[in-house]
Protein backbone atom coordinates (compact mmCIF):
# COMPACT_ATOMS: atom_id res chain seq x y z
CA UNK A 1 0.00 0.00 0.00
CA UNK A 2 0.94 3.52 -0.72
CA UNK A 3 2.09 5.38 2.46
CA UNK A 4 0.42 8.63 3.11
CA UNK A 5 2.30 12.21 2.84
CA UNK A 6 2.76 14.79 5.96
CA UNK A 7 1.31 17.99 4.88
CA UNK A 8 2.53 21.10 7.22
CA UNK A 9 -0.15 23.61 6.09
CA UNK A 10 0.23 27.35 7.21
CA UNK A 11 -2.35 29.55 9.00
CA UNK A 12 -2.85 33.49 9.10
CA UNK A 13 -0.74 35.57 11.41
CA UNK A 14 -4.17 36.75 12.96
CA UNK A 15 -7.65 36.46 13.05
CA UNK A 16 -8.37 37.95 9.51
CA UNK A 17 -8.76 34.74 7.71
CA UNK A 18 -8.72 37.06 4.55
CA UNK A 19 -4.88 36.38 4.58
CA UNK A 20 -2.30 35.97 2.45
CA UNK A 21 -2.75 31.99 2.19
CA UNK A 22 -1.85 30.61 -1.07
CA UNK A 23 -5.01 28.83 -2.51
CA UNK A 24 -2.64 25.61 -3.36
CA UNK A 25 -2.48 25.64 0.64
CA UNK A 26 -6.54 25.27 0.71
CA UNK A 27 -6.60 22.63 -2.15
CA UNK A 28 -4.61 20.48 -0.31
CA UNK A 29 -6.12 21.12 3.15
CA UNK A 30 -9.77 20.06 1.47
CA UNK A 31 -8.35 16.66 0.49
CA UNK A 32 -7.27 15.60 3.47
CA UNK A 33 -9.08 13.84 6.72
CA UNK A 34 -6.50 13.37 9.29
CA UNK A 35 -4.98 16.41 11.39
CA UNK A 36 -1.98 16.90 13.72
CA UNK A 37 -3.08 20.45 15.54
CA UNK A 38 -1.54 22.78 18.11
CA UNK A 39 -5.25 23.47 19.42
CA UNK A 40 -7.95 21.97 17.81
CA UNK A 41 -10.08 24.71 18.29
CA UNK A 42 -7.87 26.87 16.21
CA UNK A 43 -7.21 24.35 13.44
CA UNK A 44 -11.32 23.77 12.76
CA UNK A 45 -11.48 27.84 12.71
CA UNK A 46 -8.24 27.52 9.98
CA UNK A 47 -9.80 24.84 8.22
CA UNK A 48 -13.65 26.46 8.17
CA UNK A 49 -11.83 29.75 6.62
CA UNK A 50 -9.98 28.05 3.95
CA UNK A 51 -13.67 26.52 2.86
CA UNK A 52 -12.88 23.16 4.48
CA UNK A 53 -15.75 21.46 2.22
CA UNK A 54 -16.23 18.29 4.54
CA UNK A 55 -18.21 18.16 8.03
CA UNK A 56 -15.32 19.01 10.63
CA UNK A 57 -16.83 16.94 12.86
CA UNK A 58 -15.77 13.72 10.93
CA UNK A 59 -11.96 14.51 10.58
CA UNK A 60 -9.72 12.95 12.62
CA UNK A 61 -7.57 15.34 14.93
CA UNK A 62 -5.21 14.95 18.25
CA UNK A 63 -3.66 17.91 19.54
CA UNK A 64 0.36 18.14 19.87
CA UNK A 65 2.18 20.17 22.32
CA UNK A 66 4.61 20.28 25.04
CA UNK A 67 2.33 17.60 27.14
CA UNK A 68 1.23 15.73 24.28
CA UNK A 69 2.65 11.85 25.23
CA UNK A 70 5.58 10.56 22.43
CA UNK A 71 2.94 7.06 22.40
CA UNK A 72 -0.23 9.08 21.29
CA UNK A 73 1.10 10.69 18.50
CA UNK A 74 2.95 8.05 17.53
CA UNK A 75 -0.41 5.93 17.25
CA UNK A 76 -1.77 8.71 15.37
CA UNK A 77 0.75 8.94 12.78
CA UNK A 78 0.48 5.10 11.63
CA UNK A 79 -2.40 5.74 9.48
CA UNK A 80 0.29 7.45 7.46
CA UNK A 81 1.56 3.61 7.39
CA UNK A 82 -2.26 3.06 6.14
CA UNK A 83 -2.57 5.34 3.49
CA UNK A 84 -3.77 8.38 5.00
CA UNK A 85 -2.36 11.42 4.28
CA UNK A 86 -1.92 14.03 7.69
CA UNK A 87 -2.07 17.75 7.66
CA UNK A 88 -0.18 19.55 10.28
CA UNK A 89 -1.47 23.27 11.42
CA UNK A 90 -0.03 25.37 13.88
CA UNK A 91 -1.94 28.35 15.76
CA UNK A 92 -0.19 30.63 13.73
CA UNK A 93 1.89 30.95 10.77
CA UNK A 94 4.27 27.96 9.58
CA UNK A 95 4.13 24.47 11.08
CA UNK A 96 6.97 22.92 12.75
CA UNK A 97 9.25 26.74 13.78
CA UNK A 98 8.99 27.85 16.51
CA UNK A 99 5.84 25.16 17.74
CA UNK A 100 5.67 21.36 18.48
CA UNK A 101 4.96 20.23 14.98
CA UNK A 102 8.73 19.49 14.72
CA UNK A 103 8.15 16.22 16.64
CA UNK A 104 5.28 15.06 14.15
CA UNK A 105 7.88 15.90 10.84
CA UNK A 106 10.66 14.14 12.80
CA UNK A 107 8.59 10.67 13.22
CA UNK A 108 7.75 10.97 9.75
CA UNK A 109 11.39 11.00 8.70
CA UNK A 110 12.06 8.45 11.31
CA UNK A 111 9.73 6.16 9.41
CA UNK A 112 10.12 7.13 5.82
CA UNK A 113 6.94 9.01 5.31
CA UNK A 114 7.32 12.21 2.72
CA UNK A 115 7.32 15.31 4.31
CA UNK A 116 5.32 18.58 2.33
CA UNK A 117 6.19 21.77 3.28
CA UNK A 118 3.29 24.62 1.94
CA UNK A 119 4.04 28.13 0.98
CA UNK A 120 2.78 30.34 3.94
CA UNK A 121 3.02 33.22 6.24
CA UNK A 122 6.24 33.34 8.42
CA UNK A 123 6.86 36.05 10.90
CA UNK A 124 10.12 34.92 11.07
CA UNK A 125 11.54 35.16 7.52
CA UNK A 126 8.87 38.21 6.69
CA UNK A 127 10.56 40.14 9.48
CA UNK A 128 13.58 39.59 7.78
CA UNK A 129 12.87 40.69 4.83
CA UNK A 130 11.48 43.38 5.98
CA UNK A 131 13.87 44.74 8.48
CA UNK A 132 17.00 45.77 5.62
CA UNK A 133 19.64 43.49 7.95
CA UNK A 134 21.73 40.89 6.83
CA UNK A 135 19.62 37.86 4.85
CA UNK A 136 22.93 36.24 4.36
CA UNK A 137 23.84 35.12 8.40
CA UNK A 138 20.99 34.80 10.55
CA UNK A 139 19.76 33.64 13.56
CA UNK A 140 16.79 33.20 15.82
CA UNK A 141 16.64 32.74 19.43
CA UNK A 142 13.03 32.49 20.24
CA UNK A 143 12.51 33.42 23.61
CA UNK A 144 15.11 35.33 26.04
CA UNK A 145 15.24 35.06 29.38
CA UNK A 146 12.78 37.23 31.41
CA UNK A 147 14.90 38.79 34.34
CA UNK A 148 16.03 42.56 33.94
CA UNK A 149 19.69 41.83 34.32
CA UNK A 150 19.74 37.93 32.59
CA UNK A 151 17.87 39.95 29.67
CA UNK A 152 20.30 42.73 28.92
CA UNK A 153 23.28 40.24 29.48
CA UNK A 154 21.46 37.96 26.68
CA UNK A 155 21.08 41.23 24.20
CA UNK A 156 24.43 42.28 24.61
CA UNK A 157 25.64 38.55 24.17
CA UNK A 158 23.65 38.83 20.81
CA UNK A 159 24.82 42.53 20.09
CA UNK A 160 28.33 41.19 20.25
CA UNK A 161 27.42 37.76 18.05
CA UNK A 162 26.20 40.23 15.52
CA UNK A 163 29.20 42.41 15.08
CA UNK A 164 31.16 39.69 15.19
CA UNK A 165 29.94 37.38 12.62
CA UNK A 166 28.09 39.96 10.74
CA UNK A 167 25.16 38.20 11.80
CA UNK A 168 21.44 39.13 12.40
CA UNK A 169 19.91 38.36 15.87
CA UNK A 170 15.99 37.68 15.80
CA UNK A 171 13.75 37.29 18.96
CA UNK A 172 10.68 36.94 20.08
CA UNK A 173 8.88 37.95 23.38
CA UNK A 174 5.15 37.00 24.99
CA UNK A 175 3.32 40.17 23.90
CA UNK A 176 1.81 41.46 27.17
CA UNK A 177 6.03 41.46 27.91
CA UNK A 178 6.69 44.00 24.52
CA UNK A 179 7.68 47.21 26.44
CA UNK A 180 9.29 45.90 29.38
CA UNK A 181 11.44 44.01 26.58
CA UNK A 182 11.87 46.93 24.29
CA UNK A 183 12.73 49.41 27.81
CA UNK A 184 16.14 46.58 29.06
CA UNK A 185 17.03 46.54 25.40
CA UNK A 186 17.11 50.80 24.77
CA UNK A 187 18.95 50.45 28.20
CA UNK A 188 21.60 48.12 27.96
CA UNK A 189 22.78 47.82 23.49
CA UNK A 190 24.86 50.43 21.94
CA UNK A 191 22.86 52.94 20.52
CA UNK A 192 25.14 52.66 17.18
CA UNK A 193 23.34 49.11 16.73
CA UNK A 194 20.18 49.09 14.43
CA UNK A 195 17.23 47.86 16.18
CA UNK A 196 14.24 46.38 14.24
CA UNK A 197 10.79 45.97 15.68
CA UNK A 198 8.16 44.39 13.09
CA UNK A 199 4.59 44.32 15.15
CA UNK A 200 0.96 42.97 13.84
CA UNK A 201 2.68 41.16 10.57
CA UNK A 202 0.48 41.13 7.53
CA UNK A 203 -2.30 42.17 9.77
CA UNK A 204 -3.89 45.98 8.61
CA UNK A 205 -2.00 47.16 11.90
CA UNK A 206 1.41 46.31 10.72
CA UNK A 207 4.38 47.98 11.38
CA UNK A 208 8.06 47.51 10.90
CA UNK A 209 10.48 50.39 11.50
CA UNK A 210 14.69 49.89 12.05
CA UNK A 211 16.50 52.42 13.42
CA UNK A 212 19.32 52.67 15.65
CA UNK A 213 18.74 51.98 19.61
CA UNK A 214 19.83 55.69 19.70
CA UNK A 215 17.27 56.96 17.61
CA UNK A 216 14.40 54.88 19.07
CA UNK A 217 15.25 56.42 22.18
CA UNK A 218 14.23 59.67 20.66
CA UNK A 219 11.63 58.86 18.90
CA UNK A 220 10.02 55.63 21.01
CA UNK A 221 7.73 53.22 18.79
CA UNK A 222 4.03 53.00 19.28
CA UNK A 223 2.12 50.99 21.97
CA UNK A 224 2.93 47.33 21.69
CA UNK A 225 1.08 45.90 24.30
CA UNK A 226 -0.02 42.59 23.28
CA UNK A 227 0.95 43.24 19.41
CA UNK A 228 2.49 40.24 18.44
CA UNK A 229 6.08 41.17 17.37
CA UNK A 230 9.50 40.15 16.73
CA UNK A 231 12.95 41.87 17.17
CA UNK A 232 15.99 41.99 15.20
CA UNK A 233 19.02 43.76 15.92
CA UNK A 234 22.55 43.70 14.09
CA UNK A 235 25.48 45.50 14.87
CA UNK A 236 28.63 46.20 12.37
CA UNK B 1 2.66 64.14 -0.97
CA UNK B 2 2.20 60.58 0.29
CA UNK B 3 5.42 58.53 -0.17
CA UNK B 4 5.54 55.34 -2.06
CA UNK B 5 5.90 52.15 -0.43
CA UNK B 6 8.59 49.65 -1.05
CA UNK B 7 6.72 46.24 -1.43
CA UNK B 8 9.28 42.77 -1.32
CA UNK B 9 7.60 40.74 -4.01
CA UNK B 10 8.60 36.90 -3.67
CA UNK B 11 9.09 34.96 -7.28
CA UNK B 12 9.31 31.03 -7.39
CA UNK B 13 11.91 28.85 -6.48
CA UNK B 14 12.40 27.22 -10.03
CA UNK B 15 11.05 27.53 -13.82
CA UNK B 16 7.35 26.36 -12.80
CA UNK B 17 5.08 29.38 -13.10
CA UNK B 18 2.07 27.75 -11.91
CA UNK B 19 4.50 27.89 -8.36
CA UNK B 20 2.78 28.46 -4.94
CA UNK B 21 3.05 32.72 -5.18
CA UNK B 22 -0.55 33.71 -3.34
CA UNK B 23 -3.09 35.78 -5.32
CA UNK B 24 -2.50 39.02 -3.71
CA UNK B 25 1.06 39.29 -4.36
CA UNK B 26 0.07 39.37 -8.44
CA UNK B 27 -2.61 42.34 -7.60
CA UNK B 28 0.23 44.08 -5.57
CA UNK B 29 3.15 43.57 -8.02
CA UNK B 30 0.09 44.86 -11.29
CA UNK B 31 -0.25 48.17 -9.79
CA UNK B 32 3.53 48.86 -9.40
CA UNK B 33 5.76 50.47 -12.75
CA UNK B 34 9.03 50.68 -10.86
CA UNK B 35 11.41 47.98 -9.84
CA UNK B 36 14.29 46.91 -8.24
CA UNK B 37 15.71 43.60 -9.42
CA UNK B 38 18.32 41.52 -8.78
CA UNK B 39 18.62 40.89 -12.65
CA UNK B 40 15.68 42.59 -14.83
CA UNK B 41 15.65 39.35 -17.60
CA UNK B 42 14.56 37.39 -15.16
CA UNK B 43 12.16 39.89 -12.99
CA UNK B 44 10.18 40.32 -16.34
CA UNK B 45 9.95 37.24 -16.99
CA UNK B 46 8.23 36.56 -13.28
CA UNK B 47 5.88 40.07 -13.50
CA UNK B 48 4.94 38.12 -17.00
CA UNK B 49 4.47 34.94 -15.81
CA UNK B 50 1.82 37.22 -12.98
CA UNK B 51 0.27 38.56 -15.72
CA UNK B 52 1.42 41.97 -15.27
CA UNK B 53 -0.70 43.62 -17.41
CA UNK B 54 1.25 46.67 -18.59
CA UNK B 55 3.65 46.65 -21.52
CA UNK B 56 7.23 45.83 -19.93
CA UNK B 57 9.05 48.15 -21.86
CA UNK B 58 7.26 50.87 -19.97
CA UNK B 59 8.18 49.90 -16.67
CA UNK B 60 11.11 51.32 -15.01
CA UNK B 61 13.89 48.84 -13.59
CA UNK B 62 17.28 49.09 -11.82
CA UNK B 63 19.48 45.74 -11.62
CA UNK B 64 20.49 45.86 -7.65
CA UNK B 65 23.74 43.53 -6.93
CA UNK B 66 27.09 43.50 -5.68
CA UNK B 67 28.57 45.97 -7.74
CA UNK B 68 25.62 48.59 -7.96
CA UNK B 69 27.09 52.23 -7.14
CA UNK B 70 25.44 53.40 -3.98
CA UNK B 71 24.60 56.00 -5.25
CA UNK B 72 22.71 55.16 -8.67
CA UNK B 73 20.19 52.52 -6.13
CA UNK B 74 19.67 56.11 -3.93
CA UNK B 75 18.69 57.94 -7.31
CA UNK B 76 16.30 55.48 -7.96
CA UNK B 77 14.84 55.16 -5.26
CA UNK B 78 14.02 58.68 -5.05
CA UNK B 79 11.00 58.29 -6.76
CA UNK B 80 9.68 56.60 -3.70
CA UNK B 81 9.76 60.51 -1.96
CA UNK B 82 7.50 60.92 -5.28
CA UNK B 83 5.11 59.19 -4.19
CA UNK B 84 5.89 56.32 -6.52
CA UNK B 85 5.61 52.99 -4.87
CA UNK B 86 8.73 50.59 -5.60
CA UNK B 87 8.75 46.54 -6.00
CA UNK B 88 12.08 44.52 -5.01
CA UNK B 89 12.37 41.42 -6.95
CA UNK B 90 14.91 38.61 -6.20
CA UNK B 91 16.41 35.75 -8.31
CA UNK B 92 14.17 33.15 -6.78
CA UNK B 93 12.14 33.20 -3.40
CA UNK B 94 11.94 36.30 -1.03
CA UNK B 95 13.74 39.29 -1.71
CA UNK B 96 15.83 40.34 1.39
CA UNK B 97 16.81 37.36 2.46
CA UNK B 98 20.29 35.76 1.25
CA UNK B 99 20.13 38.40 -2.03
CA UNK B 100 21.55 41.69 -2.45
CA UNK B 101 17.71 43.53 -2.04
CA UNK B 102 18.44 44.17 1.95
CA UNK B 103 20.07 47.38 0.69
CA UNK B 104 17.21 48.83 -0.81
CA UNK B 105 14.91 47.67 2.09
CA UNK B 106 17.95 49.49 4.35
CA UNK B 107 17.52 52.80 2.23
CA UNK B 108 13.98 52.83 2.83
CA UNK B 109 14.25 52.33 6.81
CA UNK B 110 16.91 55.30 6.78
CA UNK B 111 14.56 57.74 4.59
CA UNK B 112 10.88 56.78 6.51
CA UNK B 113 10.24 54.96 3.68
CA UNK B 114 7.19 52.10 4.55
CA UNK B 115 8.38 48.83 3.50
CA UNK B 116 5.81 45.61 3.09
CA UNK B 117 6.87 42.27 3.31
CA UNK B 118 4.36 39.17 0.94
CA UNK B 119 3.69 35.88 1.75
CA UNK B 120 5.95 33.89 -1.00
CA UNK B 121 7.83 30.73 -0.87
CA UNK B 122 11.45 30.66 1.33
CA UNK B 123 13.90 27.72 0.66
CA UNK B 124 15.36 28.56 3.89
CA UNK B 125 12.19 28.22 5.74
CA UNK B 126 10.34 25.66 3.69
CA UNK B 127 13.24 23.38 4.94
CA UNK B 128 13.23 24.46 8.48
CA UNK B 129 9.83 23.13 9.00
CA UNK B 130 10.21 19.84 6.61
CA UNK B 131 13.65 19.05 8.60
CA UNK B 132 11.67 18.42 11.87
CA UNK B 133 14.84 19.62 13.45
CA UNK B 134 14.48 22.30 16.29
CA UNK B 135 12.73 25.40 14.93
CA UNK B 136 12.96 27.28 18.10
CA UNK B 137 16.68 28.16 17.74
CA UNK B 138 18.33 27.85 14.37
CA UNK B 139 21.30 29.54 12.19
CA UNK B 140 21.50 30.03 8.84
CA UNK B 141 25.10 30.30 7.65
CA UNK B 142 25.07 31.10 3.72
CA UNK B 143 27.70 29.70 1.70
CA UNK B 144 30.71 27.46 3.80
CA UNK B 145 34.09 27.82 2.93
CA UNK B 146 35.32 26.37 -0.08
CA UNK B 147 38.66 23.91 0.39
CA UNK B 148 38.25 20.67 1.69
CA UNK B 149 39.90 21.17 5.11
CA UNK B 150 38.19 24.53 5.53
CA UNK B 151 34.88 22.87 5.04
CA UNK B 152 35.46 19.97 7.46
CA UNK B 153 36.41 22.38 10.24
CA UNK B 154 33.49 24.65 9.90
CA UNK B 155 31.26 21.78 9.68
CA UNK B 156 32.50 20.11 12.66
CA UNK B 157 32.27 24.33 14.48
CA UNK B 158 28.91 24.11 13.20
CA UNK B 159 28.07 20.23 14.52
CA UNK B 160 29.48 21.40 18.11
CA UNK B 161 27.66 24.83 17.97
CA UNK B 162 24.50 22.91 17.60
CA UNK B 163 24.90 20.61 20.35
CA UNK B 164 26.08 23.31 22.66
CA UNK B 165 23.09 25.69 21.73
CA UNK B 166 20.43 23.02 20.55
CA UNK B 167 20.26 24.80 17.77
CA UNK B 168 19.71 23.90 13.72
CA UNK B 169 22.49 25.02 11.28
CA UNK B 170 21.16 25.80 7.50
CA UNK B 171 23.85 26.62 4.81
CA UNK B 172 23.48 26.25 1.13
CA UNK B 173 26.14 25.49 -1.75
CA UNK B 174 26.30 26.33 -5.42
CA UNK B 175 24.25 23.51 -7.06
CA UNK B 176 26.95 22.24 -9.18
CA UNK B 177 29.61 21.76 -5.68
CA UNK B 178 26.58 19.94 -3.87
CA UNK B 179 28.19 16.64 -4.29
CA UNK B 180 31.63 17.56 -3.01
CA UNK B 181 29.80 18.97 0.02
CA UNK B 182 28.48 16.00 1.09
CA UNK B 183 30.92 14.01 0.60
CA UNK B 184 33.25 16.17 3.43
CA UNK B 185 30.17 16.37 5.27
CA UNK B 186 29.34 13.11 5.86
CA UNK B 187 33.08 12.14 6.47
CA UNK B 188 33.93 14.99 9.00
CA UNK B 189 30.46 14.74 11.02
CA UNK B 190 29.61 12.32 14.17
CA UNK B 191 27.68 9.49 12.69
CA UNK B 192 24.71 10.33 15.24
CA UNK B 193 24.22 13.84 13.94
CA UNK B 194 21.03 15.02 12.10
CA UNK B 195 21.38 15.91 8.72
CA UNK B 196 18.63 17.24 6.21
CA UNK B 197 19.06 17.21 2.27
CA UNK B 198 16.02 19.44 0.97
CA UNK B 199 16.28 20.02 -2.89
CA UNK B 200 14.34 21.30 -5.53
CA UNK B 201 11.52 22.50 -3.11
CA UNK B 202 8.74 23.37 -4.15
CA UNK B 203 9.41 21.95 -7.44
CA UNK B 204 8.01 18.33 -9.27
CA UNK B 205 10.77 16.85 -8.31
CA UNK B 206 10.78 17.72 -4.32
CA UNK B 207 13.30 15.80 -1.83
CA UNK B 208 13.51 16.45 1.58
CA UNK B 209 14.80 13.81 3.66
CA UNK B 210 16.46 13.87 7.50
CA UNK B 211 18.68 11.12 8.76
CA UNK B 212 21.81 10.59 10.90
CA UNK B 213 25.31 10.89 9.08
CA UNK B 214 25.54 7.17 9.98
CA UNK B 215 22.29 6.24 7.88
CA UNK B 216 23.66 8.57 4.75
CA UNK B 217 26.49 6.85 4.29
CA UNK B 218 24.34 3.20 4.21
CA UNK B 219 21.83 4.93 2.04
CA UNK B 220 23.11 7.77 0.12
CA UNK B 221 21.41 10.39 -1.55
CA UNK B 222 20.19 10.54 -5.14
CA UNK B 223 22.58 12.34 -7.13
CA UNK B 224 22.11 15.49 -6.27
CA UNK B 225 24.29 17.73 -8.83
CA UNK B 226 23.17 20.77 -10.35
CA UNK B 227 19.86 20.74 -7.91
CA UNK B 228 18.96 23.90 -5.74
CA UNK B 229 19.67 22.74 -2.28
CA UNK B 230 19.69 23.60 1.41
CA UNK B 231 21.14 21.37 3.87
CA UNK B 232 20.80 21.59 7.75
CA UNK B 233 22.41 19.56 10.92
CA UNK B 234 21.61 19.13 14.69
CA UNK B 235 23.26 17.57 17.02
CA UNK B 236 22.04 16.72 20.08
Amino acid sequence: MQKGKLFLIPTPLGEDPAQPIPDYVAKVAHQLTHFVAERAKTARKALKDMGYPHPLRETEMIELNERTPEGELEGFLQRLHNGHSVGVLSEAGCPGVADPGARAVAWAHRNGIQVVPLVGPSSILLALMASGMNGQSFCFHGYLPQGKGELANQLRKLELQSSQQHQTQLFIETPYRNQALLEVAFQSLNPNTLFCIAADITLPTEYIVTQSVGAWKKNPPPDLHKRPAIFLLFSQ
